[in-house]
């Protein structure tokens, strides 16, 4: 298998980092925007590491060339969401296998956003899905950790741990401290305010998709492993578009873990209209707000020297279980960010994104995960992903809850 | 008298506006760095008012250059304060009477930025007084509303109110509001963000001038007509450096009426470094974060029609009054929006910003004012200034307090 990752940010550099310990592939070219973060990227690693020129991921036959050149059957897409569609074009123009960890973006409904949908996250692809199924094509979209391992729980919470099920809830949460820094994300602020300024979606089984004002459902939830209670409260998450078109979950929602000063930032972000991604002219020149606010804080990939605590992804399944009594079971996945610095050099949130694509690409060379079309994980089986992740060194858990 | 405005921002506009209706003056110049800015200034009013071509006010030689060419031997800077510098040193070379609203800006102490002053408001200018006496020349500084009216109260308030000064406290509040919109400061937010995030500045009889941390000293001020309890902080200002060089109050402060929302908004904007004047990259531009906010909020200047309320700007003075017996008095000046808009087609905050240069190049026409080196307004007798602010339609205020 050849592998490209298009993106050398934090995700794109820790799954270099990831698959470095693997032997199922023969190569992996990593390109950028900025050759210098693909150069660093793949630096420390052995010769089946190469860095491409310079790429603009917002141009199809840019990326198509690019796929071609190096020779790719598989693509990882690592670039922030806005450049999904053109790189999800580009491997279906160049046949090949196309993964992502966030979907095409949503747009709200012009003029009721707090309660229908618009255009939602994955609809410019799965619109596709017909062409990549004819064209025997696979599109894995959603493959980090959120979305990602929360769909593989899922699946599994559907085919071993449920007979029913009343509501599947993503919920994430960490107690991630940044020394030195006033204001510091552990995660890229442009998607975070993307996430948390959209209009959270929400599914129920009759009702469908429909979208609540941010920030809503405020709900204190206990997190595994040390961490403890954080408020959460909903956000527009992949994995609500995705569970229900594989699996019978009578309501799902995901719940973010972002405290009262992130919701605090986000909101004052969005007052003043800083968290716009259209231009504005400053001076002569254009830039879009949300940028600028990117630019001012530090490179969350750069902090995880000066980081301490865990962070926790996973998914609260209520219902009837096999046996036919009530359950309700947190599916979880923890890292420490002192052992993801340790064994990686990197941080704690993107490692714990990038090895789940890693786990589906090893899945993928080795034919225990095939398909075609448009699909999320929990369309795939979950025991061998599942599986592969321990060997990964890096376990996930299970918690039964009070029903 | 030829004038010569600088800047065709809120304030100078309204400034030619109030011109408008007076007769002391033969011509007014506006010039700005976009002349289609300065032309709609100077469009609605007679051939006194004449627009000139784009200025580059950050250029001594170019500001120079057009005060020669204009023929003015006044010049009224209304530009943001990072352009004090270039504007009073051309005056200086073109050899004519400056003015400004705003003084040199400050820089914080390197290593005790909370207790002690750096580089002070003005110290830049007034480094510069003995060259400006000797040439005969006057720069009138702080000759808004704040610094500007609180300043000619407080020569007042020395001279026929109180036989001694305990304290000459500037308080500034308002109960404006703007429809239509989550977040619209009603001044300048690149202004307002310099003053407020820069460490507030202090005096006091024997200690001198001294700082302590952003908002420090919350205090509930009970505004006239109608505004009511206003939660008023600490904040950097001129009066503080004006006040004590020219009379004995024991103890100078400004406390601004910025209430809860605003304090977040500002606190929020520091913790992100958006309030940072320094360039940063942002995909292959440089622009100043600070820029960016002010480009993302409407224009002050343009809210007139949707802002209703009052604005009120004063000086409280507490001492020993005249008859020997303890008096707490405040001496204020209060715009209703709808008057100004009504009146003048300006809203408030820049109108009261507006009128009193306009006062004063008034009174120096006429040789009620006059002097040499750099001032402050309480350098100049009062009384002509007081007078003369109601004949201009706006009468100012007195009010005395439980003691």
């Amino acid at each position: 298998m050849k592998i490209l990752i298009i993106g050398a940010g934090g995700v794109g550099s820790a799954a270099v980092s990831i698959l470095a310990r693997r032997s199922f592939f023969e190569r992996v070219v990593v390109a950028d925007y900025d050759p210098a973060r693909a150069a660093r990227a793949t630096a420390p690693y052995d010769d089946r590491f190469v860095a491409a020129p310079s790429v603009d991921a917002s141009n199809v036959s840019s990326v198509a060339a690019l796929i071609r050149e190096s020779g790719a059957s598989h693509v990882l897409n690592a670039v922030d969401p806005r450049f999904v569609m053109p790189i999800f074009d580009a491997c279906f123009e160049a046949g090949v296998t196309y993964l992502d960890m966030a979907m095409s973006l949503s747009h709200p409904h012009p003029e009721r956003p707090y309660e229908l949908t618009g255009v939602k996250l994955g609809d410019d692809q799965f619109a596709k899905a017909e062409a990549w199924q004819k064209a025997g094509l696979l599109a894995l979209c959603g493959i980090g950790i959120e979305p990602g391992l929360a769909d593989v729980f899922a699946r599994y919470a559907e085919d071993e741990l449920f007979s029913s099920i009343d509501e599947a809830g993503v919920r994430d949460g960490a107690n991630l401290a940044v020394a030195g820094y006033d204001f510091a994300p552990s995660f890229s602020i442009w998607t975070t305010i993307e996430e948390c300024l959209n209009p959270p979606v929400i599914y129920e089984e009759g009702r469908g998709w429909f979208t609540t004002p941010p920030f809503s459902e405020p709900e204190v939830f206990d997190f595994p492993e040390g961490i403890g209670p954080v408020e959460c409260v909903n956000v527009e998450h992949e994995e609500v578009l995705l569970i229900p078109r594989w699996t019978k979950a009578k309501r799902v929602t995901f719940k973010y873990g972002l405290g009262d000063e992130f919701i605090d930032v986000l909101k004052t972000l969005h007052k003043l209209g800083l968290d716009s991604t259209a231009p504005v002219r400053v001076k002569g020149v254009e830039v879009s707000p949300r940028d600028v606010v990117a630019a001012c804080l530090p490179d969350p990939a750069t902090l995880g020297d000066v980081m301490t605590g865990k962070t926790c992804a996973g998914l609260w399944v209520r219902g009837m279980g096999k046996d036919g009594q009530p359950r309700s079971t947190y599916l979880y996945h923890v890292v420490d960010n002192e052992w993801s610095m340790q064994e990686y050099g990197h941080q704690a949130v993107v490692w714990q994104t990038a090895v789940n694509p890693c786990v589906a690409l090893e899945l993928l060379a080795d034919g225990r995960w095939s398909g075609v079309g448009v699909l999320g994980p929990e369309a795939l089986p979950h025991r061998p992903f599942l599986d592969l992740l321990v060997d990964y060194g890096s376990p996930w858990g299970i918690q039964e809850l009070p029903v």
